[in-house]
């Protein structure tokens, strides 16, 4: 298939008409007004990132996953996409159409329209895929997130559970035991690395109850050091009091997986958010409204840096979140 | 060196506050009032779009003009980028500094800030470089250059000349003799490859004169069928007045190359403009003022579709544009 068909065949139909039926050199956008935009991009590489065999439905909505997940850290709504593929010489119609079909599910969870992009491809068959999303969101002026507004005295939070796409991650490497699990508790870390949730509902009610904010995409520690450092202040974390699913518990009550191991591998998605005391009924309405479950596990300090402590002593961990180079 | 320190060494620096320092999750903007956003995202990836040892201040450059003209062809105005980069796993650090260079040259050059973006790795030496750009562009609401306004009887221009960046290729990839060109003239074709030039300043001014506008990336004859498609008319091209450099007049006339390699070939970067008759003059004034030559190359017709005239009769053609799949 040529590039042209393929657009036309399966993204154009996937567009909005402020994408201009995908026809012109660009896209045309009204941004609203007393809106600021909200921009991201990032980029999933096969080998790095995911596997280059990995369903491409999955792929297409773990792509809008990252991206919406940093719009959902600064508060803001996805409004648009702008999708560029690096495919491989011999990708297949079907490849192409599963995908397309992901971009739509992920259209259908997240909103916001697919306007434009460029699909492009290796001169190879051995070159890996490259997916670039652009996400467009928006906030209305002066209320988004920002991980610099952090104040000692601030409780720090953490939603959902962590770590569950790291041991998801590590089952589907085979470097760690499936039989410890059962097969539906397996079946779920696999699904929390392939189809993570970008808390965009969630983001945007914190508002104006968050001091900040940061999606954990590279470790629950290495992203409280972005805070840490933005905001400078110093961040202490507990570590008994990180949530970890069912799954993730036993594992680690079995000294298979360690808390230190969950809290510095990436993929979350959850949202670290800090939260000034008098805030804190606000939040937990919240928590109870959307039925995500958010935990207490640590605090701001006037100090510099991310410290972490286990039963009252500081951890000293050999890296503080995932880097893929 | 890790992410985080090419981020911080060498793309944090050429950064403006909107970009939040490339600290927090994603950029902030805030749009100009009554304007419309452009948006464009083009790629381009080693092996395909240029050869791996390319010099990386050019291809940033080049990655540059090729998303600006996405802009200029919709009459916007560069704001802000957003940049891509799967690495192969070698890349050292003169290159990212390289590299890092053309972007500043870039921003001097076309204006807008960068404000952020995601850089990666490929997870082995041999993958290819893959770069993605992001362009927002502003034009006044309703100003924006459509490939969708031609009517019949505009008359159909194109700016500068036609066919040389595809020259210079054929002289990269050793497929044409350079010794029928003087050393100077081979110097201007390559650099017309390397480096090919967006018209942001003229697509700006043709908000008030034009009736449609594309840039021709795909090939003349190509573009030109997008603005027939868009704007349901036929277009009728003069290949006698198509402008040429005095080097590829030269190979012309010494059956080296011919004019329908150069109406299909891609990559001129130049904009092709459908005008009204009555708006003829403001077109010669803007060419003018500008420095930039515009050639009347043809006409929009009731038909549909482009035909193309050698000497009086139709010329068939083999295609009408690059197709890299």
């Amino acid at each position: 298939m040529h590039e042209f068909d393929i657009i036309n065949t399966y993204f154009a139909p996937l567009t909005s008409p402020e994408g201009l039926s995908l026809q012109d050199d660009a896209a045309l956008l009204a941004p609203s007004e007393r809106c600021e935009q909200v921009v991201t991009k990032d980029l999933l590489v096969a080998g790095t990132h995911f596997f280059p065999n990995d369903d491409p439905s999955k792929l297409a909505q773990k792509l809008w996953a990252v991206n919406c997940s940093d719009l959902a850290a600064m508060g803001a709504v996805p409004k648009s996409y702008f999708l560029g593929l690096a495919l491989p010489k011999n990708t297949d119609e079907d490849w192409i159409k599963a995908f397309a079909n992901g971009v739509k599910q992920a259209l259908t969870l997240y909103g916001g329209a697919l306007l434009g992009g460029d699909t492009t491809r290796h001169h190879d068959a051995k070159s890996p895929l490259v997916l670039s999303l652009t996400a467009i969101g928006e906030v209305p002026k002066g209320k988004a997130l920002l991980r610099s507004g952090a104040k000692a005295g601030d409780e720090l939070y953490v939603t959902g559970a962590i770590g569950d796409a790291y041991l998801g991650l590590q089952l589907l490497l085979g470097k760690l035991d499936a039989s410890l699990l059962t097969v539906k508790e397996s079946d779920v870390l696999k699904k929390r690395y392939h189809l993570p949730s970008a808390r965009i509902s969630f983001g945007q009610a914190l508002q104006d109850i968050a001091s900040a904010c940061a999606d954990i995409s590279d470790g629950l520690v290495a992203d409280a050091e972005h805070i840490a450092l933005a905001s400078d202040v110093g961040v202490d974390i507990q570590c008994e009091d990180i949530p970890l699913s069912p799954a993730a518990k036993k594992l680690c009550d079995q000294h298979v997986a360690t808390i230190e191991q969950l809290i510095t591998a990436g993929d979350d998605y959850e949202l670290l958010v800090t939260v000034p005391p008098e805030k804190r009924q606000a939040l937990h309405a919240l928590s109870k409204q959307l039925n995500l479950p958010t935990t207490l596990i640590g605090k701001i300090t006037k100090g510099q840096g991310v410290k972490v402590f286990q039963a009252g002593q500081p951890v000293l961990l050999q890296q503080t979140g995932y880097r893929h180079f």
